[in-house]
C-alpha cells in the first residue's frame, strides 16, 4: 500500500478495490433505503465551526482517560464485526494498529479472532469487548469472564438490537454466512469452557433483553459497564438509573432501524440528560478531524469509528488501519489548532453552529 | 419470478420490465408535473424515528380490527383500477393474496374483473367496496346494492374526484381506454340489472356531487362509509356532522391534483380534527415498514398501498403480491420490534421526530 | 404541428427543436447566474394546495374583467419582444391566438410589428401596450398617442429597467441585434410621424426615469396605467400615491437583475400593501393552471405569461398560440374543479400552503 | 485571449485549460471535503435582492476610500500567492492592470515577485502587503520595513494560519513546492538585507502567534493594520482593543479550516460587533457584481477577490486581470443602477433578503 490516501475516503475506494463485493456491500452498507447510514455523514456537513485567532495556545493535547483507560488520541476503535473479511490477520491486525496508535479498540463479540488471541497479538493493547447480552444468562456470564481474563478493561454492551437489521445488500449478494474456514470464534463453545476446538454458536438478538438483564450483567462483573445504542434522552436517564458507567450514542451506523437520526444530532439532547454524570461517547458518520472535534464540543468525551477502521484494514492490513488512526489524530490536532485551543478539553458548544 | 426481491422498490423494477410501457407509466405516473408523487414518498424520509431500548417487548402484534373488519396486518390494499392490465388474472389474483395475507382489499369500482366473480375467487377475503358516487343515484344505488350482494364489508368513497386527473404521460401514450378485452366489468349495466353481459357505462366524475349525496348514500345502505381523499382539516370535521364511520386520508397518490401536501404531511391536522371520534387511514408513499410505523405513530389506525400491490401483480401474478404484503408484514413487524414495542397499539407521536 | 403536446415544457421542448440556438437562448436565458429565472418556477413547487372536497360546485368561472378589459380567463399575454424571431407572422398571430382565447395581449413597445398591424390583424383582440418610458419625453408622448389610436385599453409602464439586462448567453452567441429585414417597429420614426417607412429609434432604459415621469405620463394620456416591475413593497405604496391604476408584480422573467426573488414570493407583500385599492397582476414562473390560482390565492387579480407564448409560437405560430392558451384554460377550470371552488372568486390565501 | 468571457466562470473554465492541473487544483481547492469553499459561493446564491425603482438615481458612483487608500472600484485584489504559477509576468502582471483598473492590490508575503518589484514594474498601483506574522520578530520587522520602503499603504495580517491549511488535492497531486526558478522573492534572506540573491527562508505558520504580536507589530509601524481571517465577533471586539485599523472577515477562501461559515453569513455579526469603529472588509465567493453590493448592503466596506484575479491572469495575464476587474466594475455600477441607487454608500441591509 504505497498509494498517497490523503482522506479517510480514498481509503474506502482503495478497500472498495479490493474486497469482494459483497463483502465490501457488507461493511458499507445499511438497513432499509440506507437514509441513516448517509445521514451520519450528513449531519457533519451541517455543522459549521467558528475557530478563535491568535490564542498564542501552542501545540494541542489530545490524549483522552476513559473509564480508566489512557487513550493518546479522543478516536477509538469501534466495534465491528468479520475483520478477516477485510484481512487474513483480522482483529489481529487491527489491535496491533490501536496499540502502537495507543488508542482503545473494543472487540466485537462477532470478532474472527478469539478475544484472547486479540490480546496476545498485541500486547500492549487497551481493548474493551463489546457484547450482545444472550437470554441464555450463563451462556452470556461465561463470555463475560472470557473478556475479564483476556484483559479486557471494559464491557460494551450493544441494546440497539432486539432483532438482526435487515440489510438489502446482503440479500441481494446472498450473504448470509461467513466463508469457510472463518467463524465468530468468541462464541465457539470449547473456547469458552476448555479451550478446545467446538460449535460455534449463533449470536441470539432477542426482544426479550431488558434493563432486567442489564442489572444482572453488573452484578455479574465489576468492569465498567458502556451502554452502547442509545438514541432517546429518556433511555439515557434510565441507564443512569441502573448504573452504567458510560453511555455510547450510536444507531449502529445506520444497520439497524433506518431512519434514526444522526448520531451527532442526537447527541446533545443525551448529554443535557446525562448532565456530566458519566462519559457519553458516540460513533457514526466520523470521517474527518473536524467531525471528531464538533462531536467533543457538542458533549461527546471521544468517538468511534467502525468503517474506516475496516477501509484501512482492507487497503492495507495492519499497515493501513495504522495510516487511518494516524490520519485523523494529525486531522483532530490540526483541526484543534485552526481553532485556536490547546487542548480538545477547552472544546465548548459556543465553536459550533448549525448552517 | 425466482428472483430475490428484498425491497418494495425491487418489485416496481421488475415490474416495470415486465408491463407495456404505457400501463406502467399509467400506474407510475401522476398528476401534473408529479410532485404530489414524489412528494408522498419523500415525506417519509424526513421523518424520524426515535427508538426506546431494553423494553423487553417480546414479538410484536401487529393485527388491527376495523368497522368490524379484522386484518392480521396494518396495511390494507388500496383501491387502484384496472389490475387485468397488470396479470390476466387480474383482481382476482389480488384478492386471493390479500386472503392468504388475511388483510382487507379495497375492490375498486374500476376493477376489471366484477366484485362478485373477485369475491367467489377467493372465499375468505375480506372485501370493501370503493366508489365515485354517480349523479344517476339509481345507478348509485345498483352498486352498492352489487357490492352488499357479493359481500363487502364497508363502502369506500372516494371524494377528491370532481373530475379526472389530467396526467401528462397517459396523453403521451395515447393511452386513454383499455385493451380489447378489458372493461370496469363493475360497470356492465346487466351485470347490475340481471347478470347477463351487456354495454358497459362510463365512470363519471361530477363536480355537482355534494355532501348532499353523502347524506342519501348513508341512507340508503347499513354498511359503514369511509370518505377517502379528505386532506383539509374542515372536511374532516363536516365529515364527522355527516356520520360517516371512518376517514381516509389520500391525495389518489398524486394522481389528482397536483401539489397537494404529502399524505403523511397531512395526517397530524386531520387527526387532530377527528380527535378520535372515528378511525383514520391513509395512503401515499407507503415502501417500509417504517413508513407504516411512523404513519400509526402519528394517528393513522391503518394504512393502504396502492401501488406496491400493483408491481407485485405484475412481477409474479397472485404470488408476487403475497410477497409484496408479507415483506410490508415483515418490515413493520421488525420496525416494532426495534423501537422496543409491543404492539401497534404502543405507537404514539412521541416515536417520530420531524429532521 | 401535430404533435401531442400535453404540458407547457413540451411546447418549450418543440421550440427548441425549431428555433435557431441563439434566439432560443434569448427567450430562455435570463440576466447573471439565471437564479430568478429558475427561482420563478422553483417557488411554485413549494406552494402547496389544500383543495376541499363535496361542495357540488358544478364548473367554474374563470373570467376576469380588468380596468374595464374582459378576458374569459385569468391568463393574459405578457409583453415579450421580438415575436418575429419565433414565427414568420409575429406578434400578429400572437394577437390572433389571444383575441380566440378572448384574453387581453400586452403588446410590447419591442414587437416587431407595429401595434397598428397588430390590431388590425386581430379585430377582436382586447390590446394594452407596454411601455419604457424614453427620457425624451416628446418621443414618449408620440408612442401613447400611437398605443391609443391604435385601440389599446392600457399602458403597461415598465419601471424595472433603468438599465439594460446583462444575459451572459447572449454575450456568448453574439445575440445584440434584430436579423436583417426585422425591427421594433413600433419606434420607427415615421410611423411615429406620418406612417412611413424611416429610421428606427433605439429603446432607451435610463437610470434618470423616476416617478415625476409616471406623473407626467398620467396626465399625458386617460389610459389606466399599469406599473410594472414593482417588487417591494415601499414602491407599491408610492405607486399608488402616484395614482397608478394597477400594478403588475415582475422579475421581468429573471432578465434584468439576477436573484430578485420569485415573483410568486414577494406578491403576498405587494397585495399587502395595496390592500385591494387596485388590482394586482403579476408574471414569472406560470406553468401549469394550478400556478395560476395559487398566485390569485395569494391575491393576484390575474397573471400573465411570457415564454409559454413564445414556445407556442414558435412551436406552430398562431395555432401554437392557442393551444398554449387553451391549454392553459383547461389547467384553470381544472385545478379549480378540484379545489371545490365555483369561481377564481372564490380563491383565498387558506387554499395554499407553504412547504 | 480573444474569446468572449462573459463571467467569471468562463475565466476560470479558460484558466483551467491553460493550467497545469496541479496548479489548477492548488488554486481552486481548499481545506478537507472544501466545504467552506463551495458555501462561499452558495451563501450568496439564498441572498435575493429587492431592488427599488423610479428613484432617478443616474449613473451610480462606486469608488471608496479605505484608510487612506483610494480605488475607483470596491474591489480589491486579495492577497494570493505564487502568480508565477499563473503567467511568468506574475504579481507584475496583476499590480499593471490593478493600476489600470484603479484599484488596490494587496500583494502577497508568498509573492513569486519581489514587493519592491512589483511595485516598480506598476508605478501608480496602490500596493496593501499581506504578511503571516513570524515568530522570529526580527525577521517580521524586516519584513514590514521591506513592505514600508516599497511604498505599501497598509499592512494586511493574516490571523487564521496557526498552521498551513491540508488541502487533499495537492497531497494526492505531490505539490509541495514551487517549480525550479520560483520562489517566495519576500522571504529571499539578501533581499531583506542588501538586495543580493540568497537562500529563501520558509513562511512559518505558527501556534504560539498571539495578540501580544499584533501589538508588537503595531508599535513596530506607522502603517494601518487589517486584521485578516477573523470569523468570531468576539475576536472581532479583541481586534478594536488591540487597536487595529481595519477586520477583514475571510475563512482564507475555505483552504485553512472545512466548514467555517461562508464569510457573507459571517459578515452581520462582525460588522455589528464592530459597530463602525473600523471599515470591514471581506472575501470568499464574490463571482458577481451582485454578490458585492449584498456584501455592502449587509455591511463591507468593500470587497477582495481572490480567485478571479487568478483565473483572469492564467486566462490572459495582465489584460485577463484587467478583463476581470473590468467585469467586476461594470456588474457592480449595472446591478446599482437597476437597484436603483445613486452609489454604493447607499447600500443597507433592507437591500437584501435571505432566501
Amino acid at each position: 500500500m504505497t498509494a498517497v490516501l490523503p482522506a479517510i475516503r480514498d481509503f474506502e475506494a482503495a478497500a472498495r478495490d479490493r474486497l469482494d463485493p459483497a463483502h465490501y456491500d457488507y461493511f458499507a452498507g445499511g438497513a432499509g433505503d440506507e437514509l441513516t447510514v448517509r445521514a451520519n455523514e450528513a449531519a457533519f456537513a451541517r455543522l459549521a465551526l467558528l475557530p478563535r485567532v491568535l490564542r498564542g495556545a501552542g501545540s494541542p493535547r489530545i490524549g483522552v482517560t476513559l473509564l480508566g483507560s489512557r487513550a493518546a488520541m479522543p478516536v477509538l476503535v469501534a466495534p465491528t464485526a468479520f475483520h478477516r473479511l477485510a484481512d487474513p490477520e483480522g482483529e489481529k491486525a487491527t489491535a496491533r494498529a490501536a496499540a502502537a496508535a495507543e488508542t482503545i479498540m473494543i472487540v466485537s463479540m462477532a470478532a474472527t479472532v478469539a478475544v484472547e488471541d486479540v490480546a496476545a497479538a498485541a500486547p500492549g493493547a487497551t481493548l474493551w469487548f463489546q457484547l450482545y447480552v444472550q437470554p441464555d444468562m450463563a451462556f452470556t456470564e461465561a463470555l463475560v469472564r472470557r473478556a475479564e481474563k483476556a484483559g479486557c478493561a471494559a464491557l460494551v454492551v450493544t441494546v440497539d438490537s432486539p432483532a438482526r437489521g435487515r440489510r438489502d445488500r446482503d440479500v441481494r449478494n446472498g450473504f448470509d454466512d461467513l466463508p469457510a474456514g472463518m467463524r465468530c470464534e468468541n462464541l465457539r463453545c470449547e473456547n469458552l469452557c476448555d479451550g478446545g476446538a467446538g460449535p460455534v454458536r449463533p449470536i441470539v438478538m432477542s426482544p426479550v433483553i431488558s434493563w432486567e438483564h442489564v442489572d444482572m450483567l453488573r452484578r455479574m462483573t465489576r468492569l465498567p459497564i458502556v451502554l452502547k445504542g442509545v438514541t432517546h434522552p429518556a433511555d439515557a436517564r434510565l441507564a443512569l438509573d441502573h448504573g452504567v458507567s458510560a453511555l455510547y450514542v450510536s444507531n449502529h451506523g445506520g444497520r439497524q432501524l433506518d431512519t434514526v437520526p444522526a448520531t451527532v444530532d442526537l447527541l446533545p439532547e443525551i448529554v443535557a440528560a446525562v448532565g456530566g454524570a458519566v462519559p457519553v461517547l458516540m460513533d457514526g458518520g466520523i470521517r474527518r478531524g473536524t467531525d471528531v472535534i464538533k462531536a467533543m464540543a457538542l458533549g461527546a468525551s471521544a468517538v468511534a469509528v467502525g468503517r474506516p477502521v475496516i477501509w484501512g484494514l482492507a487497503a492495507g492490513g495492519e499497515c493501513g488501519v495504522a495510516r487511518v488512526l494516524g490520519l485523523l489524530r494529525d486531522e483532530v490536532e490540526h483541526a484543534l489548532t485552526l481553532c485556536g485551543l490547546a487542548s480538545t478539553q477547552d472544546l465548548e458548544p459556543g465553536l459550533v453552529r448549525r448552517c
